[in-house]
Formats: C-alpha cells, sequence, structure tokens
C-alpha cells in the first residue's frame, strides 16, 4: 500500500466515498461531531469510575515543535505586569499588586483543534479548470481576512464532549515509537481496537498513539516533528472513519496522517478529504502517554473525553487542553 | 456593610481568617483546588442527566469588552493563509489548499481563570516597611519575565474538573441585572443555594450569576464593564468562601468582586486575600444565561463541570471555555 | 465642487487622466519617488543651514488615534526583560543585567508610509464584470498572505530621501485647524505654495498641514481623527499631484483625503487613484506643528527631508519617523 | 589581550575611566549623543555630494538571525486585508479595495538601535551587596512593565543625524569576514581610519564593519550570528569610545563587542560599560557591505548618517533602517 500513489483519479474516487455534504443540512457548519447524542454524552460520563483526570496537552511555552514554516511559531508569552514591579513599589500608586501576561501564537501551535474552515478541497474538472471547495460546499471565499465566516473554530464551542478511546497503535505495536513514514491501516485500527476490547461506536472520539510525540519530549528533541515525517494513518483509512462514523480523529502526531505523502501530486493527501469532505474533527499533538499507560494498566480504552475549543470567533482552529476523565 | 470602609487592620484580620499557606505542604502550588478528590470528580461525572453541554465562554473577539486598560486588549486574530488566497492559486506551489490564523491576547482579556501566581498581598510591619507576598508565602521575585516560575496557571492542567453549582443571585434577586455597586454578602449566597435546593460542598465549582454580562451582551454595549463598578462579592465573603472550602469561584462579571472598592486604601481588596492568601481559583467573565435559563426550567443548579486551562508554562492566567454539562 | 458626487465615470475620466502605469517600465514597483534624482538629493542637503533636525512622528504608544476598526489597533509593547528583574536578581545567572520588550502593531497604526501596495483600484467594464488591478497593472493576487509580493514596503528601503516643503494650509486659512469636511483644492496648494514663497518641483516631498493632528495631540483627544471626518484634499487634487510630479503626498490627518466621502460610490475616493494610478507615496499622521512653527519664524518652508521605511519583506506599510532637516 | 580575563577588578577600573554621568545635567537621558552640534549636522549634511543613498537595515522577515534566544524571535507579520480579498469581491461592501498588515517583533529583532535603559550596571561594594544601575545613574526600577521610564527609545527621536564614518576592518584586514572571536583593538580602530584618511570626530557616528553579517546573508546561513561567537570590540576599546567623545557606534554583527567573552565573570562584559556608564549610542546589526564597496571605490569613508529611531513610549530599542548619504 505504501508504494500505491495517490493520483488524481484515486483522490476523486475516494472524495466520492466519504462526501458528507448535505448529510446535515445545507447550513451545517458541524460535521460529525452531529454523530454524538445526548445518549452518548450521558453513557460517556458515567465512564468516570476512578475520578482520575488526563491532560493531553503539551506545554504550551517557547520550547514547542514549531520553527517558523509558513508563519507557525511556537507560543510567544511576554509580560504586562511583574512580580518584580509589585515589589519595586511600582504598583503602589494603584493599590493592587498583580502580574498580567500576554500570548501571540497561531492557533495550531501546539495541541489543538483544526475548525473545518481550516482545509479545503479543490476539484479539477475536464477541462482542467480548478474549483475550490470547502466543507459542506461552501465558497472558500468564505475563508478571508475576517477569519473563517463559514465553519468557524467557535461552532465547536459546546460539542466537544463524548467518549474517548484511545488506540495505542504503539504498544499494539510493541514499539516505544512507530517509525516515520510508517503508516496504520483500518486493519490495523481494527485489529487495535479488538485487542484494547474496546468497540469504535458512532460519535466516538477516537485517539490515535504512535509513540512520536512522548519520544520527542523525552529527548529533548523535536527534530522532523512538526512539518516532517511522521507514523500515522494510511490516505485509505478515511474510508475506515467515514463507516464508522466516528466524531473525531486525534493523534500525537503534528498531522494524524503518515508522511512523507504517499504521493506526488498532493500534499497531506489525507486532509484533503478528512476536513473538506468528511467533515470530521481534527486534533493535532494530543499527549497520549500518561493516558496510554493508565489504559494498559487497567485495561480500560474508553473515558469520558472534554476538550472544548476556546471560542475565537471565526478562528480556523483553536488550542485545546483534552482532558480525559477515567 | 457597604458604607465600612476596608482598612489596613480589617485587610490584616481577615488575611489572619482565611489564610491558607502551608495547608497543603509548603510547596504546594494549587491552592483550594486540592480540595477536589476523586471522588467528587466521580460523583460530578454522575450529574450528567440529559446529555446537554453549555458553554459558559464569551466569544473571544475584537468585540470583547476590554478597551486596552493596563495592556489589556481583546484578542487581535490576523491570518497566516486564507481561503481567497486558496482560490486565487497562491497555494498550487504547496499541493495543499487551506487557511491558518493567528492570536494576540492577554491570558486575561476574555473567559479566563487567573493563576494562583496573578495577585499579591502585601504586608506592611509595625515601621511599615513592605513585604509583599505570593500564594502559600512564596516571593513574587517568581513572578518575573520569566511568568509565574511559582504558581504558574499550568498547575492546573489536569484539575479544573467537579461539581459545579450555579448561585443564580440576579433570578433569586428578580432581576434581569444586578445593579453596579450592588454587594452580595454570605448570607445572600446562603439563601440563594437554599432557595435553589443546593447545598454548597468541599471542592465545588461556585459559578455566580450577577446578569450584568448578559446585560451588556444584549445591548451590545460593554460600557464600563472591564474595570468598571460591578455587582459582585462583599470583602466579607472571603471568610464564607473559606469556610465551605470550596475549589472555586467564578462570576459573570469583570472581577468577581464588587465595585467601586469598599476601600480607599485597598483596589480590589477581595482580591488581596481570595488569590495569595486563601489560594482559591478564580474565574471571571463566565457567561452563564443559558445555564441559567436551563437551571430555573428543570430546578437543578449542579452539573459536572469542567474548564481546562491552557497550559502556558508559567501563565499568569489562561483563557477557558467553561463547559456545564447536565 | 463639495456638492459635486464622484460617480464611476468621473473615477474613469480622472484615472484615465493620472494613470502613470508603464512609465517607469513593466516591472516597476517604486512609482512617483522614481522622480527623485540624485541631484535633487545633493541640492535637497544643502537645504540645511541651520542645523535643527524636526521628528515628524507622533509616539507610538497605546495612546495613540487607533480604536480597533478593521483590525488596527494602537502598538502594543510588553516586556521580555525588565529593570526590576535585574534588582531582583533574577538575572544572575546569565550575568549581565538588561531589558528587552516586544511590540505587536498594524504597520499602518501611527506615523507611517502606505506601501504601493496598499491600495487597489477596481475596474467595471461595460457588461459590469469586475477587474481588480494594482499599481502598474500588477494584479493584487500578489497581496496575499504572504504579503505584497509586488510593491512590498521594501522596495522603498532608500527612496525617501528629497525636498520636503511644507504646505501650511491651517496657517495659510488662519486657523489653529482646518474643519472636518472641509476640503483642499489644488488652487489652495498653489496659493499656500506661492505664500510661503516655494515652488512645487518634481520629485518633491510635499507635507500637508490641517492641524487636525496637533489638535488632538493638544486636547488629548483623538475623537474621529482615526478613520472620521477630516480636513484634506479634494478628490481633484489628484490632478495636481499628477502634474507636479512630487514624489510624496504627506498630511497630519488620518487619511490625507478630505472626509466625509465626495461620494457614495466610492470610499475614500482619492485613495483608489493615488496609490494603484498615480502611484505615489503617500505618508499619514505626520506631525508637522513644530516644524511649521519653525517656518512661519524664518520664512523658510523647504528643507532636506529623510523618512526611511522599515523594509519590513512584503509589507503593506511601514512605520516611520520621518525628519525634516533644516 | 585576548587572554586576559575581565574580572570585577578590572570591570571597575574602566567604568571609573569611561563614566559619564553627571555630564550633561542629572536628568540626561541621552548620553553620547549629546555631543553632536548643529554645526556637525551642516557639515554632514554638506558631505552628500553625489545623492547616493545607502540603506543599512537588513530584511525585516521570518528569514532574519534570530531563533528565539530569551524571547527574541524574528518579525512576524500577519495579514489584516489582502488582495486575494479584494479579488473576491469580499470588500465590496466597505467600496474600497485594500490590503493591511499586522507586526510582532522584538524591538531588537533586526537592525536597530538600543535605548540607554537597555543595559545596566551592577555594582558590588566591599561586602558583596548589589546595587544596580542605568545610565546617569538612575535606578532600573524605572525600567519595569510600563517600558524605560527614563531612557526610552523616544528620547533619541531627533537625534540620530549626523555625521557617519565607516572602519571598514575586514577590508583593512584583507578578509572578506573577520573570524568569531577576532578581537578589535583601538590601535586597530585608528590604524584603520589612518589608511581610510578619515579622522575619527566627536559626535561622529562610528560604523565597523567586520564581514560577519555580509557573510551569512550570502550563505543564506545565519549560523551562530545571533547569541554566538563574532568578531568584535575588545573590552577595552570602551576607552577609545570615551576619549573620541563619538555619538554612536555600530557594527555588523549581533552585538558590537568580540564573543566569545573575554570574561568569566561577566556576559558581554563591554556591553557593561558602553550603555550604562559611557551612554553611548549602540546600533547592531547595520548592515554595511554595500557602503563599504561604494567607500572602497571613491576613497570617501564620511558621509551623512541619517538613522531615526521609531519612537516608541518607553521602548527599550527600535527597529531602524539606517541612511548613509554621500
Amino acid at each position: 500500500m505504501k508504494g500505491k500513489k495517490i493520483d488524481r483519479a484515486m483522490m476523486d474516487l475516494y472524495a466520492a466515498k466519504v462526501k458528507n455534504w448535505g448529510k446535515w443540512g445545507p447550513k451545517d457548519e458541524l460535521g460529525t461531531v452531529n454523530y454524538i447524542t445526548p445518549q452518548d454524552i450521558i453513557q460517556a460520563a458515567h465512564l468516570v469510575k476512578k475520578g482520575k483526570v488526563f491532560s493531553l496537552a503539551i506545554p504550551f511555552g517557547s520550547d514547542g515543535p514549531q520553527f517558523g514554516d509558513k508563519g507557525r511559531i511556537n507560543p510567544v508569552k511576554t509580560m504586562i505586569a511583574t512580580g518584580t514591579d509589585a515589589i519595586s513599589g511600582r504598583q503602589d500608586a494603584i493599590r493592587i499588586r498583580y502580574a498580567d501576561d500576554m500570548v501571540t501564537m497561531p492557533t495550531q501551535s501546539a495541541t489543538h483543534w483544526d475548525a473545518l474552515g481550516h482545509i479545503f478541497f479543490e476539484e479539477r474538472n475536464g477541462k482542467g479548470e480548478r474549483k475550490v471547495y470547502m466543507w459542506n460546499g461552501y465558497s472558500p471565499e468564505n475563508v478571508n481576512c475576517s477569519g473563517c465566516e463559514k465553519c468557524g473554530i467557535q461552532n465547536y464551542k459546546d460539542k466537544m464532549v463524548g467518549r474517548g478511546i484511545l488506540l495505542d497503535m504503539a504498544r499494539y505495536k510493541g514499539v516505544e515509537s512507530m517509525a516515520p513514514g510508517e503508516g496504520i491501516t483500518g486493519e490495523d485500527l481494527d485489529n487495535c481496537a479488538k485487542k484494547s476490547n474496546v468497540k469504535v461506536k458512532r460519535g466516538d472520539f477516537v485517539l490515535l498513539r504512535t509513540g512520536q510525540l512522548g519520544k520527542c519530549l523525552k529527548s529533548g528533541q523535536w527534530a522532523q516533528y512538526a512539518a516532517g515525517d511522521a507514523p500515522g494513518l494510511e490516505f485509505e483509512t478515511i474510508t475506515w472513519l467515514h463507516d464508522k462514523e466516528v466524531a473525531a480523529i486525534s493523534s500525537d502526531t503534528w498531522g494524524v496522517e503518515v508522511r512523507p505523502n504517499r504521493s506526488e501530486e498532493f500534499h497531506q493527501p489525507w486532509h484533503w478529504l478528512a476536513i473538506p469532505m468528511l467533515g470530521i474533527a481534527m486534533g493535532e499533538m494530543f499527549h497520549l502517554d500518561e493516558l496510554a499507560e493508565d489504559c494498559a494498566k487497567d485495561g480500560v480504552y474508553e473515558f469520558l473525553l472534554i476538550a472544548p475549543v476556546i471560542p475565537f470567533t471565526n478562528g480556523a482552529g483553536s488550542p485545546v487542553n483534552p482532558l480525559a476523565i477515567k
């Protein structure tokens, strides 16, 4: 499968297979999180049996994985007020002593959700004419300098709650970390789920662990983590996600899908479909090691997953601190 | 009570009453969220009975309440890539079509948690000499241009989960919004809880609704919302919070406590104790109207509250999208 | 003239009159600053007779004229290192004591030059079809999220040197400040120049003083200064600028041209031509009062003008501290 | 000399030699730029004989030398409005077509002037007690989260004009670039000046070329340029600068002085004196190659130097595009 080149014909074939446009009406801006029902949320809440909370975010600081590629920098935090100022007496006149800070960051600099307005699909007709679409058929004109006027991240503001399941592929394969370029198939996902005694259900938040993030954090070296080669989902898994009707897919890698690209024509070909065609909620750089350790120990791979977006108006993404609660 | 001026003697008296330093050891950086037990989390999760999620964040956009006071601006979002660029063909060379954005904001610009390193207490000894402290007795030197090297917001990363209760003071008083300057006492809080059939417990997240935020949003006018007069907690409620051993207090106002200050000597006198002495987790600008509506309807004022911080390394605060789940 | 409405026919007529495309070759990205010759620079330098330097910039701070309209905020400056940190001993480990800061600002937040890529001209053909152009006929596709790939501000990096002349219209009219809505015609400019004993020449930097900026600074009230009504150039002056072959036009207002617009169809109609058609360098919010005082005193309205852009790669504008030297 | 370690005694000795505090009164915030007289400016202007302008700034972009050390990033530019938006029709409602951008950057990210509030001197008395000072004896408490309340960059706003002279040490030594760690002595400076037929005078802007910047730009590799080893001034040259009474010293390196430090006790020991003791204006990352080429050709190493700061209120530095005009 790895040798297979994804060309335009294959792209169009899979696009047709997974296209969810119109499924939730012509005005939908939510996509697959529509699968989550109140009943799902109630059941997910009842998975909380130990009262144990796992934070799945990496530290948001200058030591993050970004290196400036295409404008993506790590969060830059600067000060507006400090304790040293307070000590110096410089705050006496205002009769309170405090510290404040400011942050500048791409919304996708560390652990984050993509908005559905983040990726577009480009169609070519017989004459080679281009047409670009976003989720549900909206025009990308809606994503301009006012931000995502359609499919902005704020649409998710009360949606990121449900059952989470961990598919710990690294542990399943018996490695600390899968290798860059190592692909994961739908069969792999099924086998891993089976071994974990968990059945993938409609409306699930699927958390996929390759081990790559933890390896970087342990070594203190991000190397090619951001925008480089990575283990991850093969292109064809897009149908697995479609058929399982999961709400979201997140991984501990920079971009969920396998890299290098299995294509010369498309960069990140799986992305071409996942967001604009399938309409799936995608999470990146989820730190899953501590959770995985616990799941391995108690054998329970399902939990309450709560990962609220910061509702930036028309945002193309949002930082997130996802919580898995068991 | 409103007429009573809070002077140094009164400040010191209440400081002594509520001081929690050392309670969780000399190295604690968490404060009252230590009250939350795994059992509390399990019980809170079982409060989810309707599968209904309420987002308590205001929109994070340029139309927020800030007006630049002391460097606090509203979030500024700008673009790194757009759909209009994608359409123009400007992204052809990279073989993917996408949008990305960047945000610059004070960590406390909209709905947020304060870090324990956000506010300091200044002591004066008999000779009028100053000494400034932060939570648990740490020196504010720890809050410098490297951020909160002690008591930074990242300490809370897996802590903001528990039982939330809504104290809807506006509804209790039968008004759309309490008036600026209108104080709330411990007795008020008790009466409101009683009427709501909810008992305040150790480890609770107390959400206090005055109606001020909703009124501003409805009118489209922030007026004096940020840094101006507001309804809120009287200074003396600090003992109520201390005695109830709640984990957190949040309100729908800019600063939780009543304004104008009941003091000439201290600006935001309640803040002087709440964070550095009591060590309480404080949330501001929580949007509670939709939740309140639902609570009034079903008579249930308790719920699962999940409000994860974005773990900015050494942050003085964090934007948050708190979710109340019933 | 004020009553005359600028409609499409009038716009097209004046566009044809002042269009400089191709004048300096099909690849030109400089426009009218091409008029400046080495000889002009030598002569301008020899205008320095008193050794007196006037800074024409307003303070770059949070107290500036911007109020957030269309994303334009005042410069936000935050700290990376401070003297209070140095005193506290927090910098001991690095064996140097220092302060550093960071600034976030629109390139056009205070005194600035526009890049030629800042404004576009939209043409309509007989069928009502739109076509948008930038200076010299370039496509605005060149101004995307990579910035102004054509006509970026860095092109000006060694160009902003020449003879400056002050046309002090406020003083000419005998007022502290011209009124919002008060237009300036070509005839006004000629008369003012004549009275100032200065002859407008090819390659000049024309500084136009209305008094509006000084009035705001004195009162401490920006009121409608940014994006509001202002005194300034009438639309028809575009031919005056064209015919005089000046290098640049700058004023002490937010947008040089008179406001409110003399048009219902076009917002800032003079801008439609000045930058994309005429290709003139435009400066805004130049603070001219101190210079004007001196010119009135010694009767000399010409000087060396040096106003270097900060060469932001592909910038749409640049902050500037223009210096007039007499 | 390179072997000599700069210890506390040597630091204090040289501090005493070059200390200019009080020289221009107890309230001075300008330091050595006070040396520049109107006569100097007139004479400098008359050096303009060819009408040729040299921009000495490097490009301000994401490809700059910074790598995030101590919060120093390269300028980050993002978009508020674009040409692609204009084409899409998204700006039709506002009846103008335009582009706008925003920049976030440390004030010292690329070519810049240091403010006198940028570096402090720490004194130790006999008991080892510390006292920290800034220029003219001011307390560093004045440099807090409000910025440089003393000695901010805006003080320079009309001061950066005078005679510039180029000391092209690389060419003098016959190399493309001096080597990292290679020191320059006062004698070197004298010899270079002599060979260049230029006499260093009071009030001069001395531009020192090592070739390091050009070499990096040519190779496209910044390597250790920022915060790494560099050719530059030996510590003892501080007396040369003091005795010559120059207004400013700038170089084509990141920090003017030689690196690695000739000291274990002090990081950048020359900085300890240059700014807080001597009060000299310091410019860094001046790109001098094109100017140097011209000087070598016509044998003229003096010129009009104009390098206006952007007057950030209380700024610790300022980006600058210095112009040398011959």
